[in-house]
């Protein structure tokens, strides 16, 4: 299996009670997948896996899977300080049908390089051959993926993908370069897509796909056509979107927008504090703006 | 009740299979009574909080609460990202029978003061009346504790003690004018304990208690006896032991020392990495010159 | 008088006496316009600005103006903490012969937005209409430019170009969006051309010219030709350059770099040291990689 | 000559056409030398070194020097990026008549280990046997001593002191502990100056010492007389200074509390921007609360 192309990072839509909204969630997955989108990625930082419980993160990736059905691949996001805890997530991930893993490294102390490669090598082997998609995130995560590192993991079999979402896009093609032929790369929303496309990537993961599927998956088909002057007409009005992701706490943002556009996926989790009404008005303009609202 | 002295924040001992071995962090607890320290801190930054499953740290807390008898007051770590799963764990340890709350936030996305505040007031109505150690390591968090939010908190009743670990003694100062009356400061590993015990402090919580309990307490009394000169003489030489544990990573370091000293505390959990034969030589050396070896 | 294309930041030659080698400057002058650069910019970060006495950097910069005799525009770096001083040494620039002005701020206490803006207005007053080129490096400079600073700065009529030195290109984007119509983006070495071009920048200002001007240049008239899969060919191994450049201090490296091309222009000013042998090699194999050597 | 005590960080006032008021630093220098400042610490932060031309610099330390007249010890501050720059500072700030260095490593470039010994090295020898002062802040230089690097330059004679203003006190007790009998430690403005001087400092070189010098001296003699707990009384009111100091612009707040005492010190250098109403208020509250106003 191999994946390219629009992959939103869905949010997980949790009430007061702790429960996840899980038909609120299947609805979501059927709108994107309705809207096009190539595949979805659940419990990346715009579905809040730092702030979910064990059995909160396997409602959602359940969720997910069974609203998808096989529509198009499910890639799960894993997330831990302990390589133990990885694998047991890992594991009960692809019992649970996912297509391929989103494997973070959280860290408390520093960690050196031998143990980053460890932590990540011990979620491919759990992946049990299912691709393995690398996410490494400077801004929220106290560890970073060193470009040796990379190239180190990019020879094992099933870890093929990519997704660095510090805002380095020259570190992207140091990426590309070291690892052609083994590894893939996937933009992240502080990258322009566009830029990603051009330098080789195979689509991105991000917030932002959630709240703009259609419009994503038309600038994703001009780029892949090579058709980079119509791409970047179609990229200068959506960057406005990352731009906003960006200034506003990412999954209060995105939440705020998908409840603008009718799906009522409740507040951040606390002690996170939901958008006041200036930030939900500038996102609701943006969307406008768009054409997504 | 009330918190004063020498607090040593205590190892986790996990062995491979991820058990909690729990004989041995009794007879740890049993040693450290036994050498005279004011009360037990599971948990903290040295215990490897970031690292445990909500089971073990369950079985971490009930090991010493169980193994103390009483005999001194335990202070157990709440930390969390998550508002609810930390007034849920802070339930469980209160139930248990802790004395007191060490209360940490952790952060993945950047919270805003009122959010901190709220984490935090919340744990403290979960205590039920036991008294709130607030813990903010800037070092490791991601997120701080601002002096205005401190002071809002040092307000509510039962938060009445402040460990910060940042390297900024006159922070601690300014916190201490700020909250007189009100709220109590421990020192952290990377103070000087002589230096925070004159401009007000309470004692200590720290790391390198659990290896040299008996020198610890020894500087603590001179000082709280108001002896700076022999303080002084005392300090000098143990403060070569917050440098190792500064040099090396944090657990590691204890755990490598307590391992020389005849408790066999296992590794640090994964993927962090054992300390190599130098480190070790080094520790034991620094041991012997303060005649913890 | 308008700038666009391929400006290599030029190095300052100094023998140990402290003596500018003017001779050898005009003599790489003449070299890199023969090649076909479009501009030259003498004292920016590998020009070693913030080294050099004001009497050096008036050498260099008239060394400069007078080599190149007209035949491509020299925008000359001003550089300093303090207003009067970024002032009287634009004056000296511009009644020198400077076409342009490469403006920068550096700074010791931190700046408020307001004395930003004070700093960059009174250049372009005493740039006296000559085009000012905005250049932001928060990599070694304490400040940095905020997009609200840039937007108002874009309204001051001669300052008509930025250089931002992040390695955020979708800043960049940020940028070209709010001041269309008034600013134009030059890239940096850290940002990848072809990219910077595609998203709507005029060309680079960059170290890494200085030693593959050729190369700089077909990349350059390939990319505004718009023919981006072309582009691209040329720009993946042109990337190993700027890896180097950002791996090794700038300064030094390209210095190195021109040495091994037979320009002797001398060590990096103490207390910089030179590179060792190791790192020499590697420049010189990514130098024969691209055909500079 | 040794030096120990409280030494002002001296302001330069200089006048919007840029001339040093050299009566009016020669009447501060009287005042301060009249109320018992130990020494004169002219071009260190709050003398805004950074801002000041060559000729401006020579003009504020030859004025202080004359003015002094031999009464206490002046300690003139070199700062470069460039080794020869310094050297020729040192020399001409000896030649003049100072009694000691203040030496300031300014950085752009990082600078390796090896560099930093060399310039600090190079001021040692050019100061002719007088004592060098190192003088280190991480806050505002873009370069710090390693302990191994300070070690290291305490076995060069005459590089009698060190001032380290970062705020980790824990950091002088190890340079305290690693250089004894070659080194001596002054606390600067971010440390409890009590806490230092018990840990072995000998006093401070601080800006605040300019606003508030007899109740400084009165510190100093107490805590070195060893009354521990009467120093820490008289500490506790006067560490709001050092609150302001750190949370105002450094020399904007110490020239607005000299404006305040009748010293019409003006503003700072541009771009920094003068202080607003409600911060010169704040600090008017401050000065009456200690006395000083």
């Amino acid at each position: 299996m191999s994946f390219s192309g629009v992959f939103p990072y869905l949010v997980s839509p949790i009430d007061e009670a702790g429960n996840v909204m899980r038909n609120l969630l299947a609805d979501l997955v059927d709108h994107l997948i309705d809207e096009g989108v190539h595949g979805l990625a659940p419990l990346g930082s715009t579905g809040e896996f730092a702030y979910l419980s064990q059995e909160q993160r396997r409602r959602v990736v359940d969720t997910v899977i069974s609203a998808s059905s096989g529509r198009v691949p499910v890639v799960a996001g894993v997330a831990s300080t302990s390589t133990a805890d990885a694998v047991a997530q890992t594991e009960y991930m692809v019992n649970s049908g996912a297509d391929g893993i989103l494997a973070i490294l959280e860290a408390y102390f520093p960690i050196s390089d031998e143990g980053v490669e460890a932590y990540f090598t011990a979620i491919a082997k759990a992946a049990k051959g299912r691709p393995v998609v690398l996410y490494t995130n400077p801004q929220f995560q106290r560890s970073d993926l060193s470009l040796p590192v990379i190239e180190r993991l990019s020879r094992i079999d099933n870890i093929r993908y990519i997704k660095d979402a510090s805002t380095n896009t020259g570190r992207l093609l140091s990426i590309i370069e070291r690892t052609r032929g083994r590894m893939e790369v996937f933009a992240a929303s502080a990258h322009i897509p566009t830029c990603v496309m051009m330098i080789g990537g195979v689509g991105w993961m991000a917030g932002p796909a959630c709240i703009a599927p259609r419009q994503s998956i038309e600038l994703y088909e001009t780029a892949k056509a090579g058709d980079w002057a119509r791409a970047m007409e179609l990229q200068r009005p959506l960057w406005k979107l990352n731009e906003v992701f960006a200034k506003y706490s990412i999954a209060a943002c995105i939440k705020t927008a998908l409840d603008l556009q009718g799906f009522a996926v409740g507040a951040p989790m606390h002690p996170q504090m939901p958008l006041n009404d200036a930030a939900r008005e500038e996102i609701a303009g943006v969307l406008r703006s768009i054409g997504a609202l």
